[in-house]
């Protein structure tokens, strides 16, 4: 079992007077609690879009020990009590980035697919492209996708595509998200204990 | 000289449509910029303080090749240009903790003030404690401090102390920051460009 530091206690009772997400069921509470104690942004009590069976999906994977593919390294090291995949500074990423015209985060996600079978977590905490890159392969076949991209540039569309497509999902809508909360959105997963 | 990929150029173009911080001094400006770039969270705008005379001090410590202090590894991974010294895992941090009964953000600076000298650029993107304990150590005399640390316990008042304190400093009012905006900053000023 893990052990709760006294700060982050006070941080969950501080975030709980500020906003009440009691109503939500108990995974989708576990991952909005800890995405907003990690961002103390409020604005993700609405707009997360969570789904309990998504995440039902991704936490037994995650019990099971799936392999957890992350986007960018910064994602990698907010998940600090699992191992993580990340292929973004890979020699190959690079080539096939220049190759095909995409990203490295893009190109990473090509390389973690012939790496990893079917029933892994992905997790895109930085790059849209990898998100939009992982939409285009219909093989991979995710326990969950954590789509928690950031930025002006196709941050809100790429999670509106995965919000409206037939992966089991957790994402939020809009232009906000970032490697912290894509973190602790799985962080939550790992730590959640069942009553 | 840094390639700009055209996506981070598109950001910055879109950003620029939504905020204008063309008021801002050169560095000032850079920092704010990229922090909102790395966030989409156009807050920043207005809560971070800067200062330009501060910034230039960090600019110029980490051209000549300053050390770069960082409280947890997310920082780390997200300033990907510069070797950064965090001490938050190792195994002394963790019994200096237990001991002091302090967190191990806060027992590793005090570890990494043992192994730099003065002007270091100290960074603090998650634990306010580390940014408390950093204030407390006088003799480190830091050429920046980037204080960013994020969250309902201690974050707003840690930054508030640090802003009003005598060091040369870029934080922000309020409970956000975090790993992405905090290695934003120091990214800033790496990649800044004199005209």
């Amino acid at each position: 079992m893990r052990r709760v530091h006294p700060i982050e206690e006070e941080s969950y009772r501080i975030m709980r007077e500020l906003v009440d997400l009691s109503h939500l069921e108990p995974l989708s509470r576990a991952v909005a609690e800890r995405v907003i104690h990690a961002s103390a942004d409020l604005e993700y009590a609405v707009s997360l879009h969570l789904d309990e069976r998504a995440l039902q999906s991704g936490y037994e994977a995650l019990r099971h020990g799936a392999p957890v593919v992350v986007d960018v390294n910064m994602v990698g090291a907010g998940i600090t009590a699992r191992e993580t995949l990340c292929f973004v500074a890979h020699p190959r990423a690079r080539e096939k980035a220049s190759e095909h015209g995409t990203t490295r985060s893009a190109a990473g996600f090509r390389l973690a697919a012939q790496e990893v079978g079917e029933g892994a977590v992905w997790v895109v905490g930085n790059a849209p492209t990898a998100l939009f890159e992982l939409l285009a392969m219909a093989e991979v076949e995710p326990a969950l996708v954590v789509g928690l991209p950031v930025g002006f540039v196709g941050a809100a569309e790429s999670k509106e595509a995965l919000i409206e497509g037939p992966l089991p999902s957790v994402a939020n809508r809009g232009r906000k998200g970032g490697s912290a909360v894509a973190a602790a959105a799985v962080n939550a997963l790992i730590y959640y204990e069942e009553a």
